[in-house]
């Protein structure tokens, strides 16, 4: 975002000192060691007679925090806590601590860091004023000194740096800068009081915990599963989450509430409008990146763009809900992706998808503008909605995909999915665009040969097929439709349309002429490089024989629903009888449609047949099949023991594939891992083996990606392992 | 606004054909003269035998549609309605109509226009099917025909190419393209199925009819009145609006939704994020543009805008305000500034303003960054909100000055201004932004010698002291304060703070120590260059006498409250007998401020008075009051007759006025005109004539400002005539 205020000179007027934007920029001692009291007399240090206390060690006592924090699996130096929770810091003074001495922990975070914006925490442990975070002593031993902190439920979230005051004469000592002694706070989603809280254990587990995970696409009778490693404890990537917050130039006092840091995240996982995370690219050209296809998680993307700051090529849906979740995650939020199969993209804001016809029934490109998208993947945390009347908090619907205008930017959401499904689209963010998604009609309309258009048929039951997301025991889908609407047609449904076009969603309500033809089309999902069988059926249930001027047009297309070619455009004419129907068999053979694919694999075909008195059309997307790598483990499932995978393929086809990148990685098991192959023969048969050492346990998975310059990608069918739970031996301790 | 989606190959499978967002860049031709139908067996055009019909001439009828959509002020040659409402075409044909002639009218906008967009506008005459543009004839008179059509009360607004179209033999004969058709359709306040409508005639006259207004500045005790030259009729000014438009890359079917339009324009008329109109400057350096302070209205900025497509230096928040303005009132939208006085501008989303003191009572700038502007303008429009329940309606608070971060960027509305009053802070845009604005409360803290802050006193009164608007009859200021909130501590406004609050606006909740003292400032408004008096009254009504230490800290403050230099910090000890009270004298002599003034001239002066168990503080902000010039108007009061404006001025100070820059200018009167004077000495006086020939009757203002490099504006009382009102001569008609 282009939040540069306060830079210029322009606006030294305006601005009441710096707005601090940068946590990890932050670098260098914030206090002098001695500071004196603004009110003492004569500022002096102590003179070091001995007798005055001082700090030996800080010990963040990591080992001890992250398994009560659900944070041992972070993979970094620091310790990670939870807000609204305590933790504990272990305090090794010179002498025992005597009744009489004063001292402070300090909690800073970014520039300039000030008490009145929740930036520097003063925690005090006995009856002088502090806070909001509170302190407590909770034991002594000798000259150690073990103190609980709990940060506030509302504690910006981010990383803090750690300081020991001690009240020395006229002033404060205190402790040095040390690196060692920072302290990650993330939102959690265990504590009552946090907007993030989840009462189930099964779902944070999977909501918070979860670092793999998949999404699914494709078409509803053949739906794919595309595993993704969200990989929020990979080393790298929470300072990378930290990192966007900066790159966004979001003050950090903004970070610790909710819906600003979503709002964020959403316009800052796409590169659009704020140089992004995420280079969104829906053509058959990836050449000056890596294709959407081709990733097998988030890390990478991650750790690329903090490591660069500069936008990553190339994603699509599915990838701009993987890094998001991931995000999310690391930063405590529950989140998960969803998929919703035939996406409404309307392009207009209502929710009406209008697809166009000249008067022969075949399409008119130039003045269709909405599509549908084959699926749609975005995201959904779970959030307490404090901005909105009651009722409207839990599961909001979240997009970083860039979106057809959503209020102007590239970001949607949070928008309340109850407010979705009951129609209550009178409330931020986004609503209204997220209902078009799932709840919008196919218009078809007719053009006469004078420009004016009138409607001829209306599919109400085609986007919004279905809403998936992962179950919580398994990678099988969730069919989670009803969160966001009621059955068609019910009562229930009907007003929440009603709703909504109160709210001015501009609903459908053409008179259509009375029609009796109606039309079917159906065949098989086949694999890639095989011929497609299309049987279209008229049906008649008239009692009178009709002649139907029927158009088939087929095109391949983006999985956006955008055409990328024509493939056929073909008019016929078929006679149906009194109350019968007729079928009319076409064959596209693998040769008449290979040559158009590019890197899709979507077929679309619409029949269009018309009377002399009656339009009707049906729809039909086909998705071409594609080959598996095979991915087998081996060796000792144990934490820090060798393991290998092997990945193998076999080219199925009758050509050669080319420029192939094979992928492999897997949360806690292996970062990436990229092997190149020029050519791949037809038949001819690769293998390639790489061995890990587990960093974590738990069930555990490989996910293995293979793209060719001529052909879309392969995917694994992923190969996953248990691990046995292991006792975390980290143990960091920082001295001063 | 970054909308350049769907320009980038990256994104050719992502949108199905282009977004059209020019409204004015198109040019030429949009269709063959002769387009057969796509239906047609041999496309041919027809042999001219002098039997077909064809057109001779068509006539927009200016004079006649104008003063019907009281639209005859704008200053353009082509024809301007508002939408909703009948208007008049003459079309001359080669041969009177007969019985089997076909032809339709049709109305185009942006480029690929299309009709399911709704920018190609079909429009019929006979049975045949058109819309959704309604046509009927009105008269036939031999070879002329007058046709009425009526656009939708949501048609798109912006400016329409107008085409006659021929049903002949097997295609369409047209019209060629012909500029002097063209159409402006604007909104329509007068339209009941407008979204815009407003029902009172004197309000609308207001509104969308008045070309000049004022704003108040200042403090509440000394409010100024700043002419403002809106100048929405005057030539260039309506196409710079479309403009506007443009630039901003808004897709044309967009243009008719009054929620997307607002939302844009309060984005589009501060340059940020999008490279809009205004660039903000609060410094004291405007060396590379205008001062903000040297504008006489909003014609030159949008005209420079429209011409060179680089936003204008300098404006502040009367800028962004009057030119927005100017924006909503040419496009139909009513409209009006506000002046908020004492505007909360909190810099952390919450309801505290809040000042950080440290312990001796002195401020702690470093840890402020709210400031209370002394007032803070920005804008209402009157519009329907069918994105929202029933009763949010209404007035709507819209703000174009760049923000602090508002939903992440600089813009700011619509936000129902009942929905603030109600607390009904749930709904879009920015309400709770509003709300803070006029009902922070003013914390000070106090923070003790180990960094903890302490609240100790609250006002709560101080923030949005008043909300003025300029009446309907007069320049006298219209006190709306109880448009925005119930009065303090009434039934009401508790049961709004408590929505406020549920919707998590963080009410101050202070639990304050009780005190007995009180602390006020009093001082006389002062002219500029000459000495501050104040006196400092402190109240002890306890029965025990109290020695307070004081502190009185003054400083010189841009109006947004910004300090720009310290004045004094002045720590002193007053002792006060019980039940008495004790003032204390202090002048601030001119020599001692004027050296710190810059352009600047709000002086803020803060008092802190301590006794050992309490501490209150006072606030008092002074205005220091500049001269004025004379301006007097002579000459035959008459429309384009000739007439003088004389503007004089006698510099009153002890020091030269270097670089003056004289402007003047009046809506329908005079364009900007402008004199340079390099020095005026003391007690030296200028004067200046310039002629001018009015355009348009009624009551109407020549408006001068005076701006100088060593002192801010100096300005003048306006001097206003009316103007008998004239027959509109224009008379524009087309031939093809």
């Amino acid at each position: 975002m282009s939040l540069s205020k306060g830079k210029s000179h322009h606006h030294k007027g305006r601005y009441n000192g710096k707005v601090s934007t940068s946590n990890l920029g932050h670098s260098g001692e914030d206090f002098p060691e001695f500071e004196p009291f603004p009110d003492a007399p004569t500022p002096r240090a102590p003179a070091d007679d001995g007798t005055y206390l001082s700090v030996q060690m800080v010990d963040m006592c990591q080992q001890l925090n992250e398994p009560q924090h659900k944070t041992a699996s972070y993979n970094t130096p620091n310790l990670v806590v939870r807000r609204g929770q305590e933790f504990l810091v272990r305090v090794t003074f010179n002498r025992p601590l005597a009744q009489s001495d004063d001292f402070q922990l300090e909690f800073l975070i970014g520039e300039n860091p000030s008490a009145s914006r929740g930036s520097l925490m003063v925690v005090t442990f006995n009856s002088r004023l502090g806070g909001p975070w509170s302190g407590r002593i909770v034991g002594r031993q000798g000259v150690t000194v073990t103190l609980g902190i709990t940060p506030t439920p509302n504690a910006i979230v981010g990383k803090f740096r750690t300081y020991v005051a001690i009240v020395a004469g006229t002033g404060m000592q205190r402790t040095k800068r040390n690196a060692a002694s920072d302290l990650y706070v993330l939102f959690n989603a265990w504590c009552k009081d946090d907007a993030v809280f989840l009462a189930n254990e099964a779902e944070r587990n999977e909501y918070v915990l979860n670092d793999h995970g998949v999404m699914y696409q494709g078409v509803i009778e053949d739906m794919a599963t595309c595993d993704w490693v969200y990989g929020q404890f990979e080393r790298g990537v929470l300072d990378a989450c930290i990192y966007i917050l900066d790159a966004s130039q979001m003050p950090i006092w903004d970070r610790g509430k909710i819906m600003k840091m979503l709002r964020m995240g959403s316009a800052m996982i796409n590169s659009k409008d704020d140089n992004g995370v995420c280079v969104g690219n829906w053509s058959d050209d990836y050449s000056m990146g890596r294709s959407p296809l081709s990733w097998t998680g988030s890390v990478q993307i991650l750790l690329q763009y903090a490591n660069t700051g500069v936008p990553v090529c190339y994603a699509q849906c599915w990838v701009f809900a993987g890094v998001f979740n991931t995000f999310l995650r690391a930063l405590g939020i529950p989140a998960r992706p969803i998929t919703n199969i035939a996406s409404g993209h309307d392009s207009n804001g209502n929710l009406k998808i209008e697809f166009i016809r000249l008067p022969d029934g075949s399409p008119d490109d130039s003045n269709t503008t909405d599509t549908i998208w084959n699926y749609h993947c975005w995201n959904e945390v779970f959030i307490r909605r404090d901005d909105l009347p009651p009722g409207l908090g839990g599961w909001q619907a979240l997009d970083a995909t860039p979106q057809e205008t959503s209020d102007g930017f590239n970001r949607c959401g949070p928008a309340s999915i109850i407010g979705i499904k009951e129609g209550l689209l009178c409330h931020p963010f986004d609503s209204g665009f997220v209902f078009a998604e799932v709840n919008s009609d196919v218009i078809f309309y007719k053009q006469d040969r004078y420009g004016t258009l009138t409607p001829y048929w209306v599919n109400k039951d085609y986007i919004g097929k279905a809403v998936y997301t992962k179950s919580l025991d398994s990678n099988s889908p969730n069919n989670i439709t009803q969160n966001y609407k009621y059955t068609q047609g019910s009562e229930e449904d009907n007003r929440t349309k009603d709703r909504a076009d109160a709210y001015s969603m501009e609903m459908d309500q053409s008179e259509l002429p009375d029609t009796t033809l109606s039309i079917s089309i159906n065949a098989r999902q086949v694999n890639l490089s095989q011929d497609v069988n299309l049987q279209v059926d008229f049906h008649n249930p008239s009692d009178v024989p009709k002649t139907i001027q029927a158009n088939l047009a087929g095109s391949v297309i983006f999985y956006t629903g955008v055409k990328a070619s024509q493939l056929i455009n073909h008019n016929f004419t078929i006679p149906v009888p009194a109350n019968q129907m007729k079928s009319e068999m076409v064959k596209i053979t693998a040769d008449e449609y290979m040559p158009y694919l590019g890197t899709q694999r979507c077929l679309q075909f619409v029949v269009t047949g018309q009377t002399e008195d009656e339009s009707v059309s049906a729809l039909k997307v086909l998705n071409l099949q594609i080959p598996t790598l095979t991915v087998t483990l081996s060796g000792s499932p144990q934490v820090q023991q060798d393991m290998f995978a092997n990945v193998t393929f076999t080219n199925p086809f009758n050509f050669a594939l080319k420029a192939c990148r094979l992928a492999m990685e897997g949360a806690g098991l292996m970062s990436e891992k990229t092997r190149f192959y020029g050519v791949i023969e037809p038949q001819a048969s690769i293998s390639c083996t790489e061995s890990f050492n587990p960093r974590l346990d738990g069930k555990r998975c490989i996910v293995a990606v293979m793209d060719c310059s001529n052909l879309c990608e392969v995917t694994s069918t992923p190969s996953s392992i248990i691990l046995p739970a292991v006792e975390c031996t980290n143990n960091h301790s920082s001295t001063v």
